[in-house]
């Protein structure tokens, strides 16, 4: 093995070890541990102590993917403690509990056992009373997986709504603020019915820029908009034939006074409510700095909201990394640089692949004519697209050994088939289930040469 | 003013310095005379001296938009020792110079003219012998000012081939290999034309990442690539019926053996010539950066080899101005990122615009809930796309006003249409000609709140 060589496959090494150093810190079940303690009778969570030993009743309620594995945490922190729970996850994403009840339900489309699910779930916050606590456990997945319209509406009006929200170009805080208008848990409608329990909302963050608002629809967060909002909205776009009926007479009487609004920030309701994020794509990226830094790189978190077309940002993040060989700016090798968020992909083939393998390949593209760099994408879910990878590590060579292969990168990220690329060269990222999910992180490392 | 407003407009004020800072580094006269000193009868460029005494004849050749104004600092240092000069420079980018004759030709579309002054110039380089100085003044555009199509070629012949290249999908690599094996200028030929002659090259780069075989498709610098190389290209893509006969049957003969090849490195040709980038983006962003920390911002250069789809690297950009407010990181507030390059618009509607303004309306949208910052994108040359503008200044309430006003911005950019935005915002970076082109700067400020 020639010394560069070597030298590439200790970047590589370095590379999956801290991409699992980010991804383990925010591991649901520790992240649950971790952010919070139990001290004699009370319970620690930040800065923030709550009293045990005033509460008659902990309920735990939820949903999202990685909810089973916050749900074993708390159970492990609490035990016997917990008079009831019921929280819903994906199909299959579940795992031995013993105090609290797990209901599979469909996801990323709703459906019955997911209607049924939230039932149980508004069932024990309208049960719970001033001096119990209900522990909601939220994570990425969560609005899909606690689908309740309000009174009179369907699963399948409010599809149709999205749908032509989506179709006519409208931004995605339009479409929230309609969505939490046609539901009975989202916009902090959940946390007025558990009022006036203490609710205490830990969150593992899978949305860009951490808003509490956003995050699973904010079901125990104040919504800043109303039903006259979501009526501009439906006129600016002239939505008034396109969407449901049921949609726009329950807009319209809502706007009209007719159904109680989605509860208001410095209300009674939220003055028991605190929603903590004990996970965050950051949280992750900086323990990967921390691993990082250990091994001797200097580090530099870019951001943990990066977002657009997958390809143009690989692109911005080599050339940052080509920078750091060619002038030792933003900072000199060995270097680590780290980012975080969700890109998307625009496809134009038929290939097979994800947003963290199509990140690699043209990165790999990219860095072809470089020495001693090494690209790392992966969800930190495990998962890329409708494959089994949770993304894919290239380097300096990856391109020019494909082609000594007869393999075309270019051929393949054009096809949007990156994943039968890196099945060939044998650099599919291959995590399995992680037990948590934060969106992607991309480790980049540009070593010593010479 | 509010202090908000009083700060926002502190920070453009900045903005504008710091770009200037970067412009001003890079002045093409001022960047020949901050390169070469003249010491007695030496002439000494970065590290290497040149004996002057030793020298018969100075001739100064050279092309690019702003080949005058280093033809202006030549003639300043050099005074009366220069025997003849020929440069060619776009039509109107001249200035009365003493000794050097200026040729105006065509650009980006090479003409007559430009054929007419490539003759001139290799006159001069073969007029030159063993005792005399070749100085040759290379800035952007150069490639096109400097159209001579080898013997049996004609400028339609070129153009054509290159356009049917550019179609069929060959990569910028693959294409100038076979325009340096049609010209009778580029890849090292005027080298050879001037050999033996000492041949100083003086460069002003609008290349990403500097390559010298790239800028002006590098007529004093060896080429590794072969007349065989360009037909394997011609055959790869099956290109033998689609571009001009003349063309195949030249680059046929020449992988036979019938054409003199371009010059290759190590070669006697090489041993007197001298290539000196005496002005580049990088150099621009280190101005800018110095300027910015001695102001108080925390800096990073991000790279100077920004590429790819306008919006998504703007998107990139503010995740990082993003982040530095949100954490700390990869730096705290106040905060000046820097970066360079040259992105590139896919245009979908029919507005007007360049790439910086595109830049900055996409940056102004991302930015739109933040606080205390502004985003600068100017091209270095003063000019943007077909406007004459040079880029714009955005700030965190750009949106809103812009709004307020009845102007959408996102109407705007989903037709490329940021100089009208810009006009009615106000917002334009107006800079007249700069007398430099080292593609584009990028400055983001971060400032401090609360």
């Amino acid at each position: 093995m020639s010394k560069d060589n070597a030298s590439l496959s200790r970047l590589r090494q370095d590379a999956l070890s801290i991409f699992k150093a980010g991804v383990d810190a925010v591991n649901a079940e520790a992240a649950v541990l971790n952010a919070c303690r139990r001290i004699g009778n009370h319970l620690q969570i930040h800065d923030q102590s709550f009293d045990l030993a005033a509460v008659n009743h902990v309920y735990v309620i939820g949903a999202g993917k990685a909810s089973a594995d916050m749900a074993a945490g708390l159970e492990c922190l609490l035990k016997g403690r917990i008079t009831e729970g019921a929280v819903t996850v994906k199909y299959g994403h579940t795992r031995p509990l013993e105090y609290i009840r797990l209901i599979e339900a469909g996801h990323p489309v709703p459906d019955h056992n997911g209607l049924r699910g939230a039932e149980q779930i508004l069932k024990i916050a309208d049960h719970a009373s001033e001096k119990d606590l209900v522990i909601c456990l939220l994570s990425g997945g969560g609005s899909a997986l606690l689908p309740l319209p309000a009174d009179g509406l369907t699963l399948s009006d409010k599809q149709k709504t999205i749908q032509t929200l989506l179709a006519c170009g409208a931004g995605i805080d339009e479409i929230n603020a309609i969505r939490k208008h046609m539901s009975a848990i989202k916009g902090g409608r959940l946390a007025r019915r558990a009022s006036p329990a203490t609710v205490i909302t830990l969150i593992l963050s899978d949305v860009v820029g951490d808003r509490l608002d956003v995050i699973a629809s904010g079901p125990t967060v104040p919504d800043a908009g109303t039903f006259s909002d979501g009526m501009g909205i439906i006129e600016a776009y002239s939505l008034q034939n396109l969407i449901p009926e049921s949609v726009l007479n329950h807009m319209a009487a809502g706007a009209s006074g007719g159904i109680e609004e989605t509860p208001k920030p410095d209300t009674a309701v939220f003055v028991q409510t605190f929603n903590f994020i004990i996970g965050s794509n950051l949280a992750a990226l900086e323990q990967a700095r921390k691993t990082a830094e250990a091994m001797g790189y200097h580090t530099l978190i870019l951001s943990s909201m990066i977002q657009g077309e997958t390809k143009d940002a690989a692109n911005v993040h080599t050339a940052i990394a080509r920078e750091i060989r060619n002038s030792g700016n933003p900072t000199s090798p060995p270097a680590c640089l780290l980012s975080g968020g969700e890109t998307t992909v625009k496809i134009s083939g038929y290939g097979l692949g994800g947003r963290n393998q199509e990140f690699a390949l043209a990165a790999a593209i990219d860095i072809k004519d470089e020495q001693a760099m090494v690209v790392l994408s992966g969800g930190t879910d495990g998962t890329d697209g409708p494959t089994d990878a949770a993304g894919a590590v290239v380097d300096s060579e990856t391109v020019q050994k494909a082609e000594q292969a007869g393999i075309s990168p270019y051929t393949h990220l054009k096809n949007n088939d990156s994943y039968n690329f890196f099945k060939q060269t044998g650099e599919l990222l291959m995590t399995g289930p992680t037990g948590t999910n934060v969106m992607d992180l991309r480790v980049i490392l540009v070593g010593r040469v010479g």
